[in-house]
C-alpha cells in the first residue's frame, strides 16, 4: 500500500531539481574549495554559487555572513556555545523560552555545566513568547538571548522582531532557531533583526545533514570546529559540496515557489481544521491560530494515547508523527505541550500533521475517515473515555 | 587538456560503485532514521548498514563505538574538545606532537583559552615521535595525548601502539587522527589501541564532509552538538544520510581493494623516488622510508619555491599540492616540514605528490619529464641557485 505521507516535519522528499543537482555533482566529482587548482577553483565557484543561493532566502546582502553546516543542531550548537565561550567576560547568563528545540535546551544545559546560568520563559497558551517577558529576564549579565522563531511542535511563530529590538536596545546577541521557517516562510534576517540564525536545508526539500547558519558581520562567536580556513575562517573543514548544492539548489526552487507552496498548504490546513468536527470531537487544536506554520497542524485528541493514533494510522496508509524526530524515544510528555498547559493526558494524546507540497485535498478527507474510524475504536476500550462518561 | 592528478590528498575522485550508492540513496528518498514509521525503520536500516560497513574498515567489533560526523575536523574537534571538557576536573594538560593536521593544532589552541596547557613533543628528522618523550611530557595534570596516525604532509606513520602501551598505563585517554590512514593502510583499533580515532571517507574514495569517530566504550567525552538522540546519544542532528550510505559503500570497497591499491600506489611511488634522480638534482625527500604513506611523495626541490612549480607543473597537465588544502592561502612555511629541521628555503620549495589509484606509470614518467623541465627553468632565474654556483 502506498502511504499517504503527513509527517513532512521529520523528512520531507527531494524534488526532482534537488535530486538532479545533487546526481549532476556527484557526477562531476568536484575538487576540493581550497585547492589552489583549476579544479579547485571550478568547486570554489559551484560552492559559492549555492551560498548565493541560501543567502537569497534569508535576504542575507552580504553573502559571506551565510555560512554552511551539517545542519540545524550544528547550527544551534555554534549559536549558542560559541557565543557564550566568547563572550564569558562579559557575563555568563542566557534568556531562553521554555518551547525551545532540544538541540537549543540540551546546548544551554550543557554550559551549565560550565558555570553558565540561564533564565527559560513561560509561553502563554497558545505558545507565544511575551517579548516583555524577555525585557525582564535580561540582566547585565546576560550574553545572549535565543528565542525560536517557528515551532516544531505546535507551529506557533514567535515575535521575534519585537525581540530584536529588545536586545538591540540592550545590546546583546540575539540568537533565532530559524529551522522550521527558512524556506517555508518568508524569512528576512534584515527584518527581523536577528544577530545570528540557524536553519537547515531538508524543511525546504534539500538533503538531511546540511544547514546553515547566518552571523551578521562583527558579531563575536567562537568558531565550533577549528583547523582549515574553510567558509571565511568561521567553520573548519573540507566541504560537503554534495549536500550543499542540493541545499542551493533547493532554496533556489524554494524562493520561487515559497507562495505558491505556502498557498496550497494553508488550504490544506484549513480544511482539515474546518472539517475536523464533522469527524471527530473532543479535541484540542494546538497553537496560534494568527501566527503559525502553515504546513503544521497539532491536534491533542483526549482520552486516547497519540502513539496509537500514529500506529493504527500507518496500518491504514497514513504517516503522522507524535512528536519532533529528534525527542523520538523519550516516554515524557512533549515539554512544548506542557508549556502550553496542555494537561499530562491531553499531551500523550497528541498527533502532529505536517502535510507536504505533494498532498492533496483527497488526501485530507481520507485521511479524516481513518482518524474517526481510529478514535471511535480506541475510545471504545479507552478506561479514561469510559470514566468521563 | 586532460589533467593528470597527483593531488589526491585535496580529494579524492569517488569509483562508479560510490557514486551510484548515492545516487540510489538520493532517489530513494529515505526517511528519517529517528522516525517510528516503516519508513524511519528502512532509513534506520540502511543507517546501520552503512556504519558496518564503515566499523568493519577499522576492525571495531562493537559497531555502536563507530558514529558518522561531518567530516575528519569535526571527529578531531569532538575527541580533543570533548575529552577536555569531560576530563577538566583530573587536570587540564595536553600532550600532543609537533606535526599534526591544523585541526588538532587549533582544536588545542582554542582550549588553551578556556585554561587549558599544552606541550607539543619534538618529531625527528623523519618525522616520527619518540614514544619516550610522550612519556616524559605526561604529568597529573596530563588528561589527553593526541598523536597523529599518519602525517598528511610528509606521510610519515607513527608508533601508535607503543604510545598506546604508555597512555594505558598511565590510564589516559588516547586520541589518534587517522584521516589520512583508514582506509589507506590497514587501521585496527584494537591493535592499535587507542581510544578514540577520528577519520573522514573521502581519503578512501568517498564523498568529502562526512566522516567517523570511533569513541571506545565508556571512554568520558562530551557531545560537540546537543539535542536528539542520534548516533547512540554522541551526535545530535539529524544524519547526512546520502553521505554516509557514500562512505559506506567507500569503506566496503577500501576493505575489498585495500591490498591491490597499495601494491599499485607502493611501486608507483617507487618508480619515481627510483627514477628522480635521473630527471632532477639537488632535493630531499621527506619523511621516513620505511613507515610511510604509500600514498604521499614530499619532495623539497632546492633553489626555487614549490608554488611556482605547482603553477608550471598544472600549466604542463599536471597537479600537484605544495601542503594540506586546508592550509591554503597561509604564506608562512609548513610547520610539519620546519619541525622534521628542514631549512626555511628548502620547506618554501616542497611539493607534495600524492597519486591516486587510477594514475599509471606513464603518469609518472610524463610527470618526471615536465618536473626536469621546470626544474631546469626556475633554477635559470633563481638567484639562491645562482649564488650556490
Amino acid at each position: 500500500m502506498k502511504k499517504i505521507n503527513f509527517d513532512h516535519i521529520s523528512v520531507n522528499p527531494m524534488p526532482p531539481q534537488v535530486q538532479e543537482a545533487m546526481i549532476s555533482a556527484i557526477k562531476e566529482n568536484y575538487g576540493n574549495p581550497s585547492s589552489l587548482n583549476a579544479s579547485g577553483e571550478q568547486a570554489a565557484e559551484v560552492l559559492e554559487n549555492a551560498r548565493r543561493q541560501v543567502a537569497g532566502l534569508i535576504n542575507c546582502k552580504n553573502v559571506k555572513e551565510t555560512i554552511f553546516t551539517s545542519g540545524g543542531t550544528e547550527s544551534v550548537n555554534h549559536a549558542i556555545k560559541g557565543i557564550a565561550f566568547a563572550n564569558a567576560e562579559k557575563g555568563k547568563h542566557i534568556v531562553t523560552s521554555n518551547i525551545e528545540h532540544s538541540s537549543v535546551i540540551r546546548s544551554i544545559k550543557r554550559l551549565t555545566q560550565l558555570g553558565y546560568k540561564a533564565t527559560s520563559v513561560s509561553v502563554n497558551k497558545k505558545g507565544r513568547v511575551n517579548p516583555q517577558d524577555i525585557k525582564k529576564a535580561i540582566t547585565d549579565e546576560t550574553i545572549l538571548v535565543s528565542v525560536m522563531h517557528g515551532n516544531n511542535e505546535i507551529g506557533t511563530i514567535q515575535p521575534i522582531e519585537e525581540i530584536a529590538e529588545i536586545t538591540k536596545e540592550k545590546k546583546i546577541p540575539f540568537h533565532s532557531d530559524a529551522v522550521d521557517t527558512v524556506g517555508v516562510i518568508p524569512v528576512d534576517v534584515q527584518k527581523l533583526g536577528v544577530d545570528i540564525l540557524s536553519f537547515a536545508s531538508n524543511p525546504y526539500c534539500g538533503p538531511t545533514g546540511v544547514g546553515g547558519l547566518y552571523i551578521r558581520r562583527g558579531l563575536n562567536v567562537w568558531a565550533m570546529f577549528d583547523g582549515g580556513i574553510q567558509e571565511k575562517n568561521k567553520r573548519a573543514g573540507t566541504e560537503n559540496l554534495i549536500g550543499i548544492i542540493g541545499m542551493g539548489a533547493a532554496a533556489q526552487l524554494a524562493t520561487e515557489e515559497m507562495n505558491k507552496r505556502a498557498e496550497h498548504l494553508k488550504s490544506l490546513k484549513k480544511l482539515l481544521i474546518s472539517e475536523l468536527p464533522s469527524y471527530i470531537d473532543e479535541y484540542i487544536i494546538n497553537g496560534d491560530p494568527e501566527n503559525s506554520l502553515q504546513n503544521l497542524i497539532s491536534v491533542s485528541i483526549q482520552y486516547i494515547e497519540g502513539e496509537s493514533i500514529l500506529l493504527m494510522l500507518e496500518d491504514e496508509g497514513y504517516i503522522v508523527s507524535t512528536r519532533s524526530a529528534c525527542a523520538t524515544g523519550s516516554l515524557r510528555a512533549s515539554h512544548v505541550l506542557l508549556s502550553i498547559g496542555l494537561k499530562h493526558e491531553d499531551a500523550q494524546g497528541t498527533i502532529v500533521i505536517t502535510p507536504g507540497i505533494e498532498n492533496t485535498k483527497q488526501d485530507i478527507i481520507g485521511f479524516l475517515k481513518a482518524l474517526k474510524k481510529i478514535v471511535n475504536t480506541l475510545r471504545d476500550i479507552s478506561p479514561l473515555y469510559k470514566r468521563k462518561e
